[in-house]
């Protein structure tokens, strides 16, 4: 391994592998509104996804998971690879650096790198986010307020999103993005926030609970107006026979 | 980049990253069965996936096309990114080291890498198979009798079926796998070698036919048993339809 390698990584005794790097695209459900954790860059108006590089003792699956603990305090977090992002010229090089030279070594923008795209899913309520070495802030941003991002990150964001979508109805989606007690309502608002559209909320229910991968509570939700929705909470067990056996492909 | 990294390639001139291969699982379909492209190393009674590093100036997805159009005699193949290797140990290295170190300079023991995952289909018929200079032979084997393969590529074959499977509702699996004109009972068993198992026909032909995807021809299949069969072909706008209003779930 080169100096240089050596020199790549957020923490320059790293010794990770040259021109690998990994991005998190890192979703939460708050509000009835899918959400994305950005970083801001420090001092400048640029934001980019959580990200890092891996090093030669670790997989890249532990690399992102050491990101994600690190950005959010969470381990045990639901994680999938969907993509790696592999063209030569991913981002304007030259535009990237009139904005970033101050903070990162030349290297960065003469030096072609790989990235491993992660989707997380989190629960909204137990993160606490923590910006890294070059940012000043981590913050949840509404999907539908993103701003243009640095590097490839809102091709990396959208392909994340993508893969989310399809994997809405054979992955586990629903226990990681919800709380652990949740209204029928609370779950179509997940679906539609995801899908990005309307859904019958008669159909939903009739067809979410023929499945049998909820199991309705004795207690209701306070504080919401007109009736009070029963509480529900995911059969984990039926939840995953369902899946692995053909899914829920009727959404 | 060090004369080291430059070394790493197939090809000793090439200018390659360090550190990050490609492996393609090519599909192929014939005589009712599902078939995988091996390689048998020179000399020996070994097995691998066809794979190779990608150049400095090429996208990892330019690679794979060049790697399969080395193997195969094919462009323009369906080819699809499924997922990244990166564990630490892929392999035990001692054993391979023992296998092949009078063929592979003494660093591809030493050095960890981490490869992309691709799955091509192809049309069985158009193929040339073609082995690379590690090998003698590049031949079809039936996916039943895949014998244990060199490096993880036994994993590698394993996830890319599993993948093939997952978007066999929302890619078009048929168009690239079944020759251009083919019968109701070929597509039907194709599903069925690729789900590995077995599908009522009379289902099947009526959901397939409500799609609109195929489109009936006035030939009939030739030199068949019993009555001969129609041949259909794809109306390829509509199936395109069809996988992107949500797919094809019902198999």
């Amino acid at each position: 391994m080169s100096e240089k390698n050596k020199k790549s990584g957020a923490d320059d005794s790293l010794d990770v592998i040259p021109q690998l790097s990994l991005d998190c695209v890192i979703f939460g459900f708050h509000d009835s509104t899918l959400k994305v954790l950005l970083l801001k860059w420090k001092g400048l108006e640029e934001y980019s996804l959580p990200g890092g590089f891996v090093k030669q003792d670790e997989s890249v699956d532990d690399a992102a998971v050491r990101v994600l603990k690190e950005r959010t305090g969470l381990d045990k977090i639901f994680l999938r690879q969907f993509h790696t992002f592999g063209k030569v010229k991913r981002y304007d090089n030259l535009a990237l650096q009139k904005k970033l030279s101050h903070m990162l070594d030349e290297e960065v923008f003469q030096e072609r790198v790989v990235s491993i795209g992660y989707y997380a899913l989190v629960d909204y309520e137990k993160v606490f986010p923590n910006p890294d070495k070059f940012t000043d802030k981590c913050e949840w941003y509404d999907l539908i307020d993103v701003p243009e991002l640095l590097f490839d990150h809102n091709d990396i964001l959208n392909k994340g999103l993508k893969a989310l979508r399809l994997e809405l109805s054979f992955q586990p989606i629903g226990l990681n993005l919800l709380p652990e007690k949740f209204t029928m309502p609370d779950m179509q608002r997940m679906y539609e926030a995801i899908l990005d559209k309307k859904i019958d909320p008669r159909n939903f229910q009739k067809k979410i609970l023929k499945t049998g991968i909820v199991i309705r509570l004795k207690e209701v939700k306070k504080g919401v107006a007109h009736k009070s929705p029963y509480l529900y909470k995911f059969d984990q067990k039926r939840y995953k026979e369902v899946l692995e056996d053909g899914g829920l492909f009727f959404i």
